[in-house]
């Protein structure tokens, strides 16, 4: 697999949101969110996704040059209008936001309506440990998923990302969809020709499916859980609580109205709001209790847990975050590795807007 | 089975609390508390665990007096010390501090220490709907769960509750543990003699097992998910979640160390903190946008959701919090079942406080 250099990543997804007219600024913001996402080995939402945002552009359904703005507010929380914006860029803007309110009232809660894909929920939420607060990330996106006891596609992955500060430990950062396994995980086995497990998607009439192809055949993503049985009921309960934060809150489109990430995909008919919908939250650590305290127990926490007995046939207990920071390490040295479908792609792209890469 | 009328049953729990030592207010409280899960249908939260909180009281882990206190607090945050209180009587006391905090900075939210089991945590986040607020409640609990990777009880079941309020449409209420199944279902397994499903728990090596008794013998409940290839790394995390923000954020006991609800259990050596922990939020709607037009689009949501195509076998899709609601209906109207074992138990603690069952 051919492997590039952060750098050489960088510096082309730059101009790419450059030629679509974002400004220095939210190129830079873009760019950066984007590629956490090859660094931290979630490859499906990394610049393998770049080819998809210029052709939402090219759609008009992306504005590269939106005004991002607040358009209501308490001590506590916001609604901000993202104007179409890349989620790229409007969702760091929030999240900002969102810990300028945490530092006046202790806590910043702030609900976006009117965006797009924001890349990796984990990258917003981290914005907040080094201001020793918790953050949180969440959002709606395009129906693929089946609620328990249904075959319509009502909601989408809808992650949630929860990114906690230690000491000395690096930071606890769960960052996860709200089914059994997300998208990318699909793609993966479509590239290699491979079967799912079960458990993962259903087939267009609900029967359990391994089919990697299921969703272009009318099928679905299972909810966390899989089924009944295994919780599936928790998973659709948590994808909609995303989707209520997200975009009920906030005025976006949410469940079967949210706008579809393929630009070929008509937009849904008599959508009940305006775009995406992002959830975020910060919390600063010292309104409930000193932060040295704080992260010296967030220390021994994850001590604790990372020693737990292990099962037979493996090492250690992850702490969520681990093997993403492990993962940013190797690539930020070796580079990182795409796959030639998403070369070809890129190249592609480049041509778009004479660029080389 | 014999059945009892929700008034019998409250007007002996309200007795069995008043024996203890609970004031009135407190003891009204506690009651309303816990026979809100029988009524809602959650069996293994009601009066079954009510000699379970005597024994408590007995062995001197709960004080029936609390001097329940706010430690710590900014316009949207505080911690509460429950004084080792009831969790039922501590849990309304801080979810009602998070409302009032919500009324003046949009939002509250608030983490507990030094507090017991609380009951059914869709009970507390509920008491937000009737402000035309979203209510969140958690908790952590007993260690009973093994992270993904492990064989060691780390974690309890944790649950999450979110209630979003509507208009026409019942309320929205999501109350799961953060296991595949909780620890309620097993009980109800071992009582018909019967195997769980493949996937809720394992035992003490590891291995899947299918033994209802297995958490006597070392094994642990699965997160939900049950295991790697269907997502338990995500039931682990949002566990984990539920542990530090009801116990690190309060300097509660946290995960292997949280008190154990057996009496008879000893109490974990070296406890990083005081008692359980559990941790509330309110979200004022109209901090967000207009109460009234959130609650048009909750509506919307409801019917849509509750109108997805059922897959075949099934009548309709549920919102989180219908059958709940529809147990209670017919549980106010028809009386309160009860299985002989916790009938037995309810006499001896009538025997033990000189009352009649």
């Amino acid at each position: 697999m051919p492997v590039y250099s952060y750098d050489h990543l960088y510096t082309f997804t730059f101009q790419v949101f450059k030629s679509i007219g974002c400004s220095d600024e939210h190129a830079t913001t873009a760019t950066t969110g984007l590629l956490a996402a090859d660094l931290r080995g979630i490859d499906s939402h990394g610049v393998a996704r770049l080819s998809g945002y210029t052709r939402l552009w090219e759609a008009q359904r992306i504005n590269a040059a939106p005004n991002i703005q607040i358009v209501h507010e308490t001590p506590s929380t916001a609604v901000v209008d993202g104007d179409a914006g890349l989620g790229l860029v409007v969702a760091p803007f929030a999240m900002q936001v969102a810990i300028e309110k945490a530092k006046q009232a202790g806590t910043g809660w702030v609900s976006v309506r009117n965006t797009n894909h924001f890349g990796i929920a984990g990258h917003h939420a981290m914005m907040a440990l080094s201001h020793d607060m918790i953050g949180m990330a969440m959002t709606n996106a395009s129906a693929l998923v089946a609620p328990t006891f249904s075959i319509e596609r009502m909601l989408g992955t809808n992650p949630i990302a929860v990114a906690i500060p230690a000491n000395r430990q690096p930071a606890f950062v769960a960052d996860f969809a709200t089914t059994t396994a997300a998208n990318g995980k699909l793609e993966i086995l479509q590239r290699k020709n491979a079967d799912t497990p079960l458990g993962w998607v259903q087939d267009k009439d609900g029967h359990p499916s391994t089919d990697a192809n299921i969703l272009k055949k009318q099928g679905a993503l299972l909810p966390l859980g899989s089924d009944r049985e295994h919780g599936s009921h928790k998973g659709y309960a948590l994808g909609s609580i995303v989707d209520i934060f997200s975009a009920v809150l906030s005025g976006a489109s949410y469940g079967p109205w949210a706008p579809p990430f393929p630009a070929y995909v008509p937009m849904p008919e008599n959508m009940p709001g305006k775009g995406l919908g992002h959830f975020f939250g910060a919390m600063r650590i010292d309104a409930f209790r000193p932060a040295d305290e704080f992260k010296e127990h967030m220390d021994n926490w994850i001590q604790r847990f990372r020693s737990a007995t292990p099962a037979e046939g493996y090492d250690k207990v992850l702490i969520p975050g681990d093997p993403e920071r492990e993962m940013e390490a190797v690539r930020r040295e070796e580079g990182i590795p795409l796959v030639e479908t998403v070369v070809e792609d890129l190249k592609a792209v480049a041509g778009k807007f004479s660029l080389s890469f």
